[in-house]
């Protein structure tokens, strides 16, 4: 399949759980009928961005992979008949938690499971305290909606990540996101940040020839105010649609995976990766 | 030193070795008495983009590492009391030849040269039929004007080499550069070639939390149109200063690398490498 119609959701979080995944699965199920291929949920939607603190009492959130909050949208995937990318807090094992993303084919069942890489912890993002960093390394996940590269927020800033997902056939890159401004921050800097958070994916479009999709939530829980502008970026990094600040609800957007091919002829950076020269990315850090 | 006054000449090819290498000298000594710390010059300013046809008699460009053309330079650092990076078509051996880089410090002795690790070829960029792949590495350069990461051109598309040169210390990523719209090419790509090519480089600046200037060529030589658009980067990937397609000349700008410690506090990616997944990254491709 060269031509995929792909959805995503730039929600919010509504107070409590049962309110917010309800209000998620309406919004999926608007789409009935529109023969989407793929549906994407921002980061750990179903939840408060909650390591906005440390707080053992957030561990509560966690749910295990069998959760009804999962199997809601197992059928959602059913219902639609497409792919759906669904990132959740994870209870891996007692006292163990994991920021992780299912994908869930077209009938329901699991196509892979991947979990966060790269785990921040700055003022506000205390993630570290919460996540054990993910250790499924970066595979593509073959699915009936293209070969699908799925990374989680941080991981965006990692070129690594984008190049080892690509290397092996991925053709859409996917960062479900919660990235925010934070009103302790001056104002000044909004713009800036959220152009690097863009340019920084759109250059693992280009470096790797393939589709980025960046889903991110919006609305403003404490000193955080989530910035939307999903977006797509095609293999050239031209940012082909975008959702904005004020964007809530429900947006579509077709890809054709053909023009990876086109864009690899004329721009062959694969072909001319010189291996022998990058032993130093296996190192923490280059200097004694 | 943390604030370095840059220098760099957007430049021309002006129809024979000697005439170009004369006005590109005239250009830097107008830099006299303005305290520049550092000069960058296009990639080998002193020929024409001759890799546009596969024709042996361009060997004849090519130039020892003891040229006149190289002391004239040395010189010029010594007169401007700068740094200077300096391109050129390096006969290294007999029947072997490089696409390098010197680095001169301010008394004119060689700081260290680079010889350009990611080689092009395209229809009117037949580059491969000239230069060995370089196997100098990705070293930076130490220097009185900053730790230089010096690469050049199609190496601007590789994220690890942009990574490579930082996690040893890299301040400042430069890429002397000869990129062009060919006019074989549809007009309507040449905004999004232009757009994907600063966007490559903002975000090797961004991924590591470093400044980024990169020098490209102007006019015309056959179909080829050098696009110009050199420009610097701040480290969150913002562009600081640009020369548009239209300028032809010397132009400045003033960076301070104490920026790039603020970047780093403020999105700590180099600290969250999980350098245990990226194995991957010393492969050629990634399926079998």
């Amino acid at each position: 399949m060269d031509k995929i119609n792909m959805a995503w959701i730039q929600g919010k979080w509504h107070g409590n759980v049962a309110t917010t995944q309800q209000i998620y699965l309406e919004q999926a199920r608007s789409l009935q009928g529109q023969k989407v291929d793929l549906l994407v949920l921002p980061e750990f939607f179903h939840t408060p961005y909650f390591p906005i603190t440390e707080d053992p009492k957030n561990f509560d959130y966690a749910i295990s992979k069998e959760d009804s909050i999962v199997e809601a949208w197992q059928q959602i995937a059913q219902e639609l008949n497409c792919v759906v990318v669904f990132p959740f807090f994870e209870k891996r094992a007692r006292g163990v938690y994991q920021n992780s993303a299912f994908v869930f084919e077209r009938d329901g069942s699991v196509a892979g499971l991947y979990r966060k890489t790269h785990i921040p912890d700055d003022p506000c993002f205390y993630e570290k305290y919460y996540f054990m960093p993910g250790d499924t390394g970066f595979k593509p996940i073959k699915t009936s909606a293209g070969t699908l590269g799925i990374l989680i927020c941080w991981d965006q800033w990692f070129p690594e990540a984008a190049r080892i997902l690509a290397l092996q056939g991925a053709e859409l890159l996917i960062y479900p996101t919660a990235i925010a401004w934070d009103a302790n921050e001056p104002e000044a800097l909004y713009p800036r940040q959220l152009k690097s958070w863009q340019t920084s994916m759109q250059g693992h479009a280009i470096a790797n020839g393939v589709f980025v999709l960046a889903v991110n939530r919006v609305g403003s829980e404490d000193n955080l105010d989530f910035w939307g502008h999903s977006f797509v970026s095609e293999p050239d990094g031209h940012i082909a649609s975008e959702t904005d600040h004020k964007f809530y609800g429900v947006a579509q957007h077709s890809i054709n995976f053909s023009e990876i091919e086109n864009q690899r002829q004329a721009w062959p950076f694969m072909r001319d990766r010189r291996v022998c020269q990058y032993e130093m990315l296996l190192k923490q850090w280059g200097t004694p």
